[in-house]
C-alpha cells in the first residue's frame, strides 16, 4: 500500500495535522515505534505520525483530516493489550488518548462515572475510593478505560461484577467520517433502538475512536475475604467452580492456578503454597455472609478431596496473594530465562473447562512444549503460558502450531478463540473459523460506517 | 406502497410460500387481523399472511423467497409487544414462531439452555423446576424468549439479573438475505469479533429473525423473601433504593407503586395495604442472607421514615404479592371502566427518578389527567398508566401531549424514550430526539444488512 499516491496523500494529512497539533504531532522514530510494536510476539508495524490529543474535538479533527486523505487512524491507550491491536501495518495516524484522563463526572447515586477515554482503572478507583465506590473490571495491567471498552476486557473477577460489555453504560466516539456520536443515555437500561455501545465495544477502534466511557460503579463492600484452596486436580478445582456458582455463591474472584504456576508463584512471589492444582477465591458481602460464603465453599472443597480452603480478611494479606496472581506473567517468565513467553487466551463452557485444560497440558507434553495455566474458571477462561525461543524456527513452529490446536479444540467445544485479549492482528484468521458466515455480517458493518477502511485497517473484521 | 407491482410480486410470493408451507400459510382476515394489531392504542395493520413455522429452516426458506420479491416479513412470537411491533403497515408475511416451542438443550453445568424461539419464559421455567434452575427476566406477560431478545425485555428483577441485553450467550438468526447465523458461541465471554448478539437483542426484527436463544440460567435460591414497605413519599422511596443498592444489597426486586396504584391493588387483589408510596421487595440467597438483606433493608427505611417492612418467606404469601403486582395493567384499568388505559415506560438515572415521577404527577393533574405509576425503581425505569377515552378527540390529544412532556423530560434528565417496552411502530418518532446523531448510523447498520428493508419495515431505526 506504499504507493507514491500514498505517500503524497500522507504527506499532505501530516501537514494538516501538524497546523492543528503543533509539537502534539510526532514523527520521532523512536515515539512512532513505541506505538507501533506491543509486548508479544505479534509483529509491529509503526505508524506515520503520533498525535497526543486533548479531547474529543481533536479528535474529530484529526479523523476529518484523515478522512479526506484515506489516511489510517489507529486509536491508542496505554499500549497494553496483547494481539498487535495497535500496529500500522498500512501506516497511518496513532492517535495517543492517554492524555485525556480527565474524570469528567462521578454520579455516586446512580452508581456510574464518565471518564475520558485515556483515564486508567487505577486512577479512577484512586479517585472513587472516599466515596466508598469501585470500579470492578481487573484485566491485570492498569489499562485505559477506553482501551479496555474497545478490546471487551475482563479479568478476575468478572465472574461476579462481568465484562466491559456489562459495565459500559455509553460512549462517545468519533465515526469514521469526523461524527461524534453518544451511543446512548445514563439509564441503567434502554430498549431505544440499536445497541451501538455494545456495537463499539469490542471493536477495538475499526467502527469509531472511543474518547469518552460511562461506566458502572459499586459500592465498596464492607467485607472482603480471599483465600487459596488446594485441589488433588484440575477436574476437582472445576468441579467446586460448577457447583458454588449453580448453588448461586456469589463469588467475586475464583481463579485456577495449575500445579507449574503455582511453583512459580512460590518462586517469584516468596509463597509457600502446596504445588497442586489451587483455586484463589474472594468473596465481597457484610461479615456476616462473606464468612458464610468462605465457610460453604470450605465443605464444597472437602467434599471433592480438596482444601483446606484457608482465608483471611486482612487487607494486607489478600493483597499479597493477588500481587502474586497479577505477577504470573513475570513469575512464569522468570522460570524459563531466554526464552520469550507469551499468554494463550481461550474461553470454553464450564462444563468443558477441565477436559479442554486436560487436553492441552497432554498436548503440550506429546510435544515438548511447557505450559503453565492460570484461568479465570468461574467463566471458562483460561491461559496457558507457552515458552518459546524465537531465533529456533522449529520450536517457534511447534507453539505456533500446538496454539492453534489449542484453539481449534476451544472452538469445538463450543468455545471462544478469545475470552478477553481481542482478535487485533494476531487472531484475524481465527475469526472466520469460530463465527463461519455471521463474519460477513460483521465486515458488513464494518463497511457501512468505515466505507474506506482507515479505522485500523487489517484489525478484527476490518479485513 | 400497495401498487399493482407490489400486488402482483405478494401474489407471486404468496404462491411460492403455500407451495412450501401448505395449510400452515393462512390468509383468513381474523388470522390476519390477530397478527397485526397488538392491545394497544397502536395503529395495527394486517400482514398480508401468516406462516406458522416449525423451524429455522423453514424460516430460512421463507426469508428467502420474500427476499427474492422485496415482500415484508415480520416476525410474531405471543403478540405480547406493546408499540405497535409486529403491525404490518407495508404488508408482508407474520412468521409465526410460536409453534417453535422446543426446549433444545439445557446445560445445567454451564447455566444456560438453548431454546426454540417460540418457547415462552413460564414454559421453560416449569421445564426447569426439577433441575434447581430458573431463568430470571419477567417482563409480566409470559412472552417468547424470542420476542424478548427482539425487544430487549426486561422487568422486575432486573436490578439483580440484568435484562436480555445481559442474558442472552447466543443467538440463531436469519438474515435479510436468507443466510442463518450464529452470533456466538456458549462461552460466558469473548472477545472475538463485534457483538452481533447484542446488535440483534433490541433490533425487533428489523435486523434477523431469531429462530433460537441461548440463555443464562441460575440455580433457584435457597431462600427467597419479599415484603411490602410503605413510605411517607415517592421521594423517600427512591432514597432507600439509593442506599440499598450503594450498599451492596443484593435485592433482587424493588418495585415502586404509588399511592393511586396501591388503591387499585386493595381493590382488585384484595390486599389491605396502607395507601401511600410503597416499595414492593424481593431477596434471593441464603436463610442467613436473606434474612439479613431484609433486617438491612428495614433499618434503612426506618432512618428514611419508612416502615414497618413486612415480609415473607412463605411460598404463597410471596405469589399474592407479585400476582398483585402483575395484575397492575388489570387493577388499574378497572379504576376507570369504560376508558382505555396503556402504559408508557421511560427510564432515568435512579438521581433523578423522585424528580421525574413527581414533575410528571404535577403534570397530569394540571393536564385533567389521572396516571397511576408503578416503576422497577432499582432500574429507575416507570410506568405511568394513562386513561382515554378514544371517542373524546380532545382528551386523546391531552394525553398524547402528556405522554410527549414525559419523554423529553426523561431525556432531559438523561433517560431513555423506554426502558423496556421497545421502539416498534409507537416511538419512531423519538428514537431521533434520543440519539440525533448516533441514529444515522444505526439506519446506516440497517441499510447494510437489510438493504432491501424487508425485515420489519416502518419499525425501529428501520425508517
Amino acid at each position: 500500500m506504499d504507493t507514491p499516491d500514498r505517500r503524497n496523500s500522507t504527506t499532505q494529512a501530516l501537514g494538516e495535522l501538524c497546523s492543528l497539533l503543533g509539537d502534539r504531532l510526532s514523527t520521532a522514530p523512536a515515539v512512532r515505534e513505541a506505538h507501533g510494536k506491543d509486548q508479544t510476539w505479534n509483529p509491529g508495524a509503526p505508524p506515520d505520525a503520533v498525535a497526543f490529543v486533548r479531547d474529543t474535538g481533536e479528535v474529530q479533527k484529526i479523523v476529518s483530516i484523515c478522512a479526506r486523505y484515506k489516511t489510517p487512524v489507529i486509536a491508542y491507550g496505554t499500549g497494553t493489550s496483547l494481539e498487535g491491536h495497535f500496529s500500522a501495518p498500512f501506516g497511518g495516524i496513532s492517535v495517543d488518548l492517554s492524555g485525556m484522563n480527565r474524570i469528567i463526572a462521578v454520579h455516586a447515586d446512580d452508581l456510574n462515572a464518565t471518564v475520558e477515554a485515556g483515564v486508567t482503572r487505577k486512577q479512577l478507583n484512586a479517585y472513587l475510593r472516599d466515596q466508598g465506590l469501585f470500579f470492578p473490571v481487573d484485566p491485570g495491567a492498569d489499562a485505559s478505560l477506553g482501551g479496555m471498552a474497545a478490546t471487551r476486557a475482563s479479568g478476575t473477577n468478572a465472574v461476579r461484577y462481568g465484562t466491559m460489555r456489562e459495565n459500559v453504560l455509553n460512549l462517545t466516539a468519533v465515526m469514521a467520517d469526523g461524527t461524534v456520536i453518544k451511543t446512548g443515555s445514563r439509564a441503567r437500561k434502554s430498549s431505544a433502538g440499536y445497541d451501538l455501545t455494545r456495537l463499539l465495544v469490542g471493536s477495538e477502534g475499526t467502527l469509531g475512536i472511543i474518547t469518552e466511557v460511562t461506566v458502572k460503579l459499586y459500592g465498596i463492600p464492607e467485607s472482603i475475604v480471599a483465600g487459596v484452596c488446594p485441589f488433588p486436580s484440575v477436574e476437582a478445582c472445576c468441579k467446586a467452580t460448577i457447583q458454588a456458582i449453580q448453588m448461586g455463591l456469589p463469588v467475586a474472584r475464583i481463579e485456577l492456578v495449575d500445579a507449574e504456576h503455582v511453583k512459580a508463584f512460590n518462586a517469584y512471589s516468596k509463597l509457600d503454597l502446596k504445588v497442586t492444582p489451587t483455586l484463589f477465591l474472594e468473596f465481597h458481602g457484610t461479615e456476616a455472609s462473606t464468612r458464610e460464603q468462605a465457610e460453604t465453599f470450605g465443605a464444597i472443597a472437602e467434599e471433592l478431596g480438596g482444601g483446606p480452603f484457608s482465608w483471611a480478611s486482612k487487607e494486607e494479606d489478600r493483597q499479597k496473594l493477588w500481587q502474586a496472581r497479577h505477577d504470573a506473567f513475570w513469575a512464569t517468565r522468570a522460570l524459563m530465562p531466554g526464552k520469550e513467553s507469551f499468554a494463550t487466551d481461550v474461553c470454553v463452557p464450564i462444563s468443558r473447562l477441565a477436559e479442554c485444560v486436560t487436553e492441552t497440558q497432554a498436548d503440550l507434553a506429546a510435544s515438548g512444549l511447557y505450559g503453565p495455566i492460570v484461568g479465570h474458571v468461574g467463566d471458562g477462561n483460561f491461559h496457558v503460558v507457552l515458552y518459546c525461543d524465537r531465533s529456533d524456527p522449529d520450536e517457534v513452529q511447534r507453539v505456533k502450531e500446538a496454539y492453534g490446536r489449542l484453539i481449534d479444540r476451544a472452538i469445538a467445544m463450543e468455545g471462544t478463540c478469545t475470552g478477553e485479549h481481542g482478535i487485533g492482528s494476531g487472531k484475524v484468521a481465527y475469526l472466520e473459523r469460530e463465527h463461519g458466515p455471521a463474519l460477513g455480517y460483521m465486515k458488513a458493518v464494518k463497511r457501512a460506517l468505515d466505507p474506506q477502511n482507515i479505522l485500523n485497517p487489517g484489525k478484527n473484521a476490518a479485513i
